[in-house]
């Protein structure tokens, strides 16, 4: 039986289906518009709230008649389709991918449609009905949503569920006590890959209070969270999650010929990460910083880029004016950062986040912001932390950094990593067979 | 000199106003439709920051050369509009009222046009340009906002500020460092009033990092907390506060006279606080637990009136429906509960918020939410906390209170207080000359 990642290679397709899907995910500035929920999102929703909450899925498990063959994993994903993907999906189909092996058959849930396109990409596997007993060894489905009656998605008794956004943990808590209900037993453990502190991604709300209850509700996940940092900070809010697993972000595999280049001259360049409708971007506080920095004296002789999501100039003063590149293909990205001399990338959230360890790696130097237990300063020497998310903070780290650059162009190129986890290769997933064995596989 | 209490007495506009600021900051159903920021105003600001941070008053501190008469109590409100009244105006005219016997001069610098009808009102007071200098000793300015050039606010060495906002609290560092760099010595301590955890209005962004950084910036500021609970939710964030002072919140004056009356028949009806349009009160949720009892067999000879703000009516199955009775004058809303059996009101946050102790005190069986350190069912024997901010919770606390009712409609005005902070009466800011003090009233 072919492992994913043996699939995806032998399909173009596929290939390029994982890559879009993954930058998507990963935010990165090659295709990175699209991590979930954008601010947008999330305020409409909450105006929205007249027929409850929208961003539930509102399924209703179907006995599963079939005889079933062993156990079945089921990957629970908001979305297949590159364009729309939701954050965290990269990352879900690589750990759905370790954990593939070890069971017989699989079905991958996705609560928008799936295209054409994703779906013949999807080498091995076939379209079926959410609701369809018995269904093929490897199937897709894709739950309907919005007003009619009630969708259903088949569940056996050797179902088992990894879910990857809270909406889709909320949804396994509920149908593991529905199976526990309907073919006896304790509720089976469900995995929840955790990629970000998600009630965060709301102000305050209905919202806010359902994420925070994915963690800790009255069937605990297996957490499976991505980074140290992340699982710090879960624990310094008091949620006390079971025995979680946790693993480190990696550089993206297309980046790395760029880390064993020779050294590039670099040119007075700022790449800002720039996603103006990503509210834990933060992109507000970086154009106050930016015209602070420039109001400072700084910016002479200086260009500033803008990669991430496409949006109109802004004008820095004394005529300087940040332009937006937008989306940059991987490689155009990798070349970008290994010409530039600083880079500037904002993330409100306890997660490292790619874009400043991108920069760093690849010899910038960087200005980010501390968030609860994090400090990226201690993860490269490249990078600084800004005092506070305050536009006079941001600016002094700019004006440090600009003029080190200054004194030595070529002094980013030598720096080094302070931990190795972030270009390390080799299986980042070590707990697989683990998390596997506690799914169940071996049922 | 009188104080403001006096002088609002003597007015019968500016007791109009009082009022309408208060109710609109209360959110109480009477007029309570604009506490801020609201969900479409944080979104909106989330999406537009090209700008810089929208939310910050750009204004420049101008050296008031006039010779001052002892120091200037400087009350920083967003709005002095009732129509568009922030969220905290009510109590911050109060505490302001209960300073200002201490202060020869006062200004109320507000960030939005005042109406004529509030200057009106405002008796005593006169109209000024925020950049006057020598001012009369009461006036109110109006700060311009949008584009042009930064619109200055004259500061002398006598002014002292009174924060009431997150963005008010930011300014106000911003005018005490310049004031000591233009002045000599440190800067002068200001005054924050904090009436919720303001972070929590906003995603993590730019916005929700600046509002958590006033309440320990370089300046840090003398808070006022309203309620200990908030206190208490602030220390448990990490947040080290100096010496902060505390009260705790009130019934509406113009709702004792329901406290005493005779217990009235109360009829099988729900009063829900709904503001679909405020994250905060998890409207959402509300709707899918209101749902869930009636899916669950709830609802037969209920009806369900929801008071706050305006909004579509809502069916919740079997053909019963929420119907919106928008905002209700303070006389209706009293009568409304005095005749109700049941309040459902919601609130993510840990300040307490007033409709659920409202509807204890006037004899309604309560359903709310807990959250962090808060958990009002030890308020009031009428209160009951869900379990969880989940729909199947919620009904079960609906189901549990409609059936305590039942089982003896008399017993919810027999029902007595836990506390007694809610009904006392007498003075609330009983710190008011410490704080002077340390304002530096006595300059």
């Amino acid at each position: 039986m072919p492992t994913i990642r043996q699939t995806v290679r032998r399909s173009g397709r596929l290939t390029a289906l994982a890559r879009g899907v993954r930058d998507a995910i990963r935010g990165a500035p090659a295709a990175g518009s699209t991590s979930a929920p954008q601010s947008a999102t999330a305020a409409v929703a909450a105006r929205d709230g007249l027929d409850g909450v929208a961003e539930l899925h509102r399924v209703g498990p179907k006995r599963d008649a079939a005889a079933a063959a062993g156990p079945r994993l089921n990957l629970l994903v908001p979305t297949l389709s590159p364009a729309r993907a939701f954050g965290g999906t990269r990352t879900a189909l690589d750990l759905f991918e370790a954990l593939a092996p070890r069971f017989p058959r699989l079905r991958i849930v996705a609560f928008q449609p799936i295209p054409d396109a994703a779906l013949a990409s999807l080498e091995g596997y076939v379209r079926a009905n959410p609701g369809d007993e018995g269904a093929p060894d490897r199937v897709a489905v894709a739950v309907p949503r919005g007003p009619g009656a009630e969708p259903q998605l088949a569940v056996g008794p050797g179902d088992v569920f990894l879910a990857t956004f809270w909406t889709t943990a909320e949804l396994a808590t509920r149908l593991v006590r529905w199976q526990a209900a309907t073919f006896g037993g304790e509720p089976r453990p469900h995995a929840y890959l955790i990629q970000d502190f998600e009630p965060g991604f709301y102000p305050w709300s209905a919202q806010s209070e359902l994420a925070r209850a994915t963690y800790t509700g009255d069937v605990p996940p297996i957490a499976v969270i991505n980074s140290g940092l992340l699982a710090d900070y879960l624990a310094g809010q008091g949620i006390a999650l079971d025995d979680p697993l946790t693993f480190e972000p990696r550089i993206d595999a297309r980046l790395r010929p760029f880390l064993a280049e020779p050294a590039r001259e670099r040119v007075r360049r700022i790449v800002v990460y720039g996603r103006p409708e990503t509210p834990r971007n933060a992109f507000p506080v970086l154009v106050d910083g930016l015209r602070s920095w420039v109001a400072g004296g700084g910016g002479g002789g200086w260009e500033v880029v803008s990669a991430g999501r496409s949006h109109p100039p802004v004008e820095l003063g004394r005529g300087l004016r940040m332009r937006s590149v937008g989306k940059l293909e991987i490689e155009a990205y990798g070349s970008l950062l290994r010409e530039s001399a600083l880079g500037v990338s904002l993330m409100v959230s306890p997660h490292p986040s790619y874009p400043p360890l991108d920069m760093a790696h690849l010899g910038l130097r960087v200005v980010t912001n501390a968030f609860g237990p994090k400090d990226l300063s201690s993860w490269h020497e490249n990078i600084v932390s800004a005092a506070a998310m305050t536009a006079g903070a941001i600016a002094d780290a700019i004006a440090r950094q600009s003029a080190a650059f200054e004194a030595d162009p070529a002094a980013g190129g030598r720096a080094r990593p302070l931990r190795p986890d972030y270009v390390a290769d080799g299986p980042i997933f070590l707990f697989a067979d683990t998390l596997a064995e506690r799914l169940g596989a071996g049922l």
